[in-house]
C-alpha cells in the first residue's frame, strides 16, 4: 500500500499522453503562426510580489479573491500570477526602452482559486497575443489576420465576429443608455447566447423601460447582406461623435482586414465583451455550425490600460487577443481531427525476433536517423505480447527483425491496421512510415 | 508614476524575447530528439496536495522546507512541485493499467524557496525523460542515446561520462569502506571537481585512515587505454557479488551503447551523483573542453523508487536523465552558437514608402506565406526611425515598398548587415531570406 492516499489537488488536472500530444500539436501551431507573423515569445514567472497582482487597474478586488497567495521564507508576500496581462505590463513598465512596437505572444499556465463550474479549472493554459505601442486600427487588423491564419492552419470552420466599443457608446446613447452603457452593453453582449428576448427581459429587469429596450435591440441587431452594407446601415443610426469615431474604426480596420486576405469576417453590433477596459476594436472567434457555442478566441483594443497600471496614460496603446487552448481542443475532437486512442508519438515498435536485439538496436537507430519517432521493445517479450503493447499504445507500425529476413538484409513491416506486411529495408521500412 | 513599484518576487526571472526565443530552440530540440525517441510527452499540475510532495519517498523531511506552501479556498494544504519526478510516480499510481514500459517526457517549471545563490534560482525548468518498467541495461542505453543524440543535435563538443552504483559499492567494500558507502560515495564524486588530493582530505576529516583513503583513490583512478581495458583493470579488484554485478550491468550497457552508435562515452569509476537512491547505472554529460564544468545533463536507474512510493516494491524498476537548460543556454552562448542582439523572431521587416501601405499589406501576407517570419510598420514612421526600429531588435532583412518599385511589381529588399540592396518580385526576396 502507498504510505499517502493518490490524489490531485481540486480543480487541477494531469495530461496524460493520449491528451497532451493534442495539446502540445495545438500549442505548436499557434507559436508556428504568431511567429511567422512577427510575434517574439515572452516568459513570466509564475510567482509575482502580491501587491503586483494587487494593483488596482490590475483586476481590482475580485479577481484579487482567486489568487493564490503564499510567503517566502524571507516572508514576503507572494501570489501565483492569473492571467498574463500583468506580467506584460510589469516586464514593459521595467524595461522602458524597450524598441516599440513590442510584438510578444506568451504561452502560459495561470491559476484562480475560484469555484470549479462546468469546463472551469483552477490551472489552465493562457495563450496572449499583444502588440502595445500602436494606435492605427491595422494592428487590429494584424491581430485578426493572425486569428484567420490559426483557424485555417489547424482546419476548423469559423467566423470572426468584429464590433467597436466606441460604436457600441454610440449605439447606446443613441437608445437612451447613455448613463447606463456598461450595464446595458453587459445585456447586449449576451445576445447570441439568450436571444433577443432574453436580453430584453434582462433589460426590463434592470428597470429600463420597453421602448428603449426595443430600440436598442433594433439597433444591436442591425444587419446588411454584407458587412458594408451593415456598417452603412449603422451609420444612419449613430450620429453621436463617439459612435461616428467607433464606425471609422471599424470601416478602417475592416479596410486593412479585405486588404490582409480575411474573408470570414462579420460585423457584430453586440459584441461587446464583458471586460469594462476594451477602447475600440472587440473580436471573438466562433465555430460556424458546432454543439460549441463558446467562443474560441477573443480580444480587443485596450488603449488606457497599461498606461493607468504604469502611471503614463495615453502612452500605451495596445490590442490583443487571446486563445482558448480548452474550446480548440473540444472542437478538433469533435471534428475528428484528434486520433483516438493514440497514447504515443511512436510510428513505429521495433520487436526483436530470436537473438537480434543487436541487429534490431542498430536497425532502430536507422529509423531514428531517417526522422521517423521509433521505440523498440526492450523487455524481451514474445511476438503477441508486443503487437498486444503496440495495440494498447496505438502504435500504428510494427518491424519485424527475423534472422530469415536479417540474412537478406530486410525486416518485416506490418501495418497495424490493416495487418499488410511486406519485406522492406530498414531505409524503405522507414520511408514507407513517414508516407503515411 | 505607477500605484506600484515595479518588482520581480525573489529569485524568478522574466525571459524576454531576447533570451527567449534560443531558450525555446533548446527545448523544441529537446522535444524532436525525446520523440524521435519513441518518448511521449506528459503535463502535471503545479499545484500538488501538501501530503503527496510531503510523501517520505519523495524527497523527505529537506526538501519539503523549500516548498512552496498555501492553502486553497476549501483549506486544503497545498504546494508547488519541486520536481517532475513526485508528479510522475503520483501519474504512474493512479493509472494503474497504463501499459508498460510507460516511456514519458516532461518539461515543465519546478519551484523551490530555497537560499538564492549563484545560478540557483526559485523557479527553474526541469527537463526530465524516464522509462519506467524495464530492468534490461537497454533501456539506460536508450536513455543514453537520446543524451547523444541532443548533444550531437545542438552542436556541442561532449562526452557522456558513465558509472554504475553497484560497481562503486564494490569499490567501497574492496577498500574497506564497506560500513561506511553512502559517506565515502558523496566524497569519491568530488573527485573531478577538487581532485585526488582534495577528496583524501574530506577523506581523512571524516574519520578515515590514510591507507584505506589511498586504496579508494586509487581505486576510483582506474583508467585504461579504452573502456574495455578500464572495465578489465576493475574486474582485476573487485570481487564482491554486487560489485561483480556492477560490472556486469556496465558491460551490457556499454555493449548496447555501442551497437546503438555512441561514440564519445566514457566509463568513469569515481562517478556517483549524490542522490542516494539510484540503484545501478548512473551517467552524466559534460563538455570536453570548456571554463563549463557542471553537467549539462545527468540520471541514473533508481529501480526501488517508485515502488517504496507506491508500496509496491520491485514493481517499476526505472531509468531516466535530466537535462540542465541552464548550463545549457551558457554553453551554446559560449561558444557563439547563440545570436546576440537578437530579440525578434521577424526574418524582415516591411516598410511602406509614401501611399503604399495596402500594397505593402498585400506583400507582407505574400511573405508570410511562404513560411518568412516577417512584421510591417504599423506606425506610419519614417525610414530612418524604421531602419532603427529593425537594428535594435535585430532584424536582418527590411523590404521597402515604394511607388516605383510598385509599378515593376518590385520590391526594394535590403539586407540590413551588408547594406546590399536588391529589386525583386516580393517572391523571390522571401525565398532569398529564407535561404539565409
Amino acid at each position: 500500500m502507498p504510505e499517502i492516499e493518490l490524489m490531485d489537488a481540486k480543480g487541477v488536472r494531469n495530461f496524460l499522453p493520449e491528451e497532451k500530444i493534442p495539446r502540445e500539436r495545438i500549442v505548436e501551431a499557434l507559436k508556428r503562426v504568431f511567429e511567422l507573423y512577427g510575434f517574439s515569445p515572452l516568459e513570466t514567472p509564475a510567482i509575482e510580489r502580491l501587491d503586483l497582482l494587487s494593483a488596482k487597474f490590475a483586476g481590482g478586488e475580485e479577481i484579487l479573491k482567486e489568487v493564490f497567495k503564499f510567503r517566502d521564507q524571507g516572508n514576503r508576500d507572494l501570489g501565483l500570477r492569473y492571467d498574463l496581462t500583468v506580467p506584460m505590463c510589469k516586464v514593459v513598465g521595467m524595461n522602458p526602452n524597450m524598441p516599440r512596437p513590442f510584438r510578444r505572444y506568451q504561452i502560459q499556465p495561470v491559476w484562480r482559486d475560484g469555484p470549479i463550474k462546468l469546463g472551469r479549472y483552477r490551472e489552465f493554459l493562457q495563450c496572449d497575443v499583444d502588440i502595445v505601442g500602436v494606435k492605427s486600427m491595422a494592428a487590429d487588423a494584424e491581430i485578426l489576420a493572425i486569428a484567420d491564419c490559426v483557424f485555417r492552419e489547424i482546419g476548423l470552420d469559423f467566423v470572426i465576429k468584429v464590433n467597436n466599443r466606441k460604436l457600441l457608446n454610440g449605439i447606446m446613447e443613441y437608445a437612451g443608455f447613455g448613463n447606463y452603457k456598461m450595464k446595458a452593453i453587459l445585456a447586449v453582449d449576451k445576445l447570441s447566447k439568450i436571444g433577443a428576448d432574453g436580453v430584453r427581459q434582462e433589460l426590463l429587469t434592470m428597470g429600463f423601460d420597453k421602448a428603449e429596450s426595443d430600440k436598442l435591440l433594433k439597433a444591436v441587431e442591425t444587419r446588411g447582406k454584407d458587412n458594408a452594407e451593415t456598417i452603412s446601415k449603422l451609420k444612419k443610426l449613430i450620429k453621436t461623435p463617439e459612435g461616428l469615431e467607433g464606425i471609422r474604426e471599424l470601416e478602417e480596420m475592416m479596410q486593412y482586414c479585405t486588404l490582409t486576405g480575411i474573408k470570414t469576417i462579420e460585423v457584430e453590433p453586440s459584441l461587446a465583451r464583458g471586460l469594462e477596459y476594451y477602447t475600440g476594436p472587440v473580436f471573438e472567434v466562433y465555430l460556424k455550425k458546432s454543439k460549441i457555442t463558446s467562443s474560441l478566441a477573443g480580444g480587443g483594443r485596450y488603449d488606457k490600460m497599461i498606461g493607468l497600471f504604469l502611471g503614463k496614460q495615453d502612452e500605451y496603446p495596445a490590442t490583443g487577443i487571446s486563445f482558448g487552448i480548452e474550446p480548440i481542443f473540444e472542437a478538433l475532437k469533435l471534428s475528428g481531427k484528434i486520433a483516438i486512442g493514440v497514447k504515443t508519438v511512436s510510428s513505429v515498435l521495433v520487436i526483436p525476433i530470436g537473438k537480434t536485439f543487436g541487429e534490431a538496436l542498430k536497425i532502430t537507430r536507422k529509423i531514428r536517423d531517417s526522422g521517423v519517432p521509433c521505440e523498440i521493445d526492450l523487455m524481451e517479450r514474445g511476438i503477441s505480447k508486443n503487437l498486444g503493447y503496440a495495440n494498447s499504445l496505438g502504435i500504428p507500425y510494427v518491424v519485424f527483425v527475423g534472422e530469415k529476413e536479417l540474412a537478406e538484409k530486410k525486416v518485416k513491416l506490418r501495418d497495424m491496421k490493416s495487418g499488410k506486411e511486406q519485406n522492406l529495408s530498414p531505409e524503405a521500412a522507414a520511408k514507407e512510415i513517414s508516407k503515411k
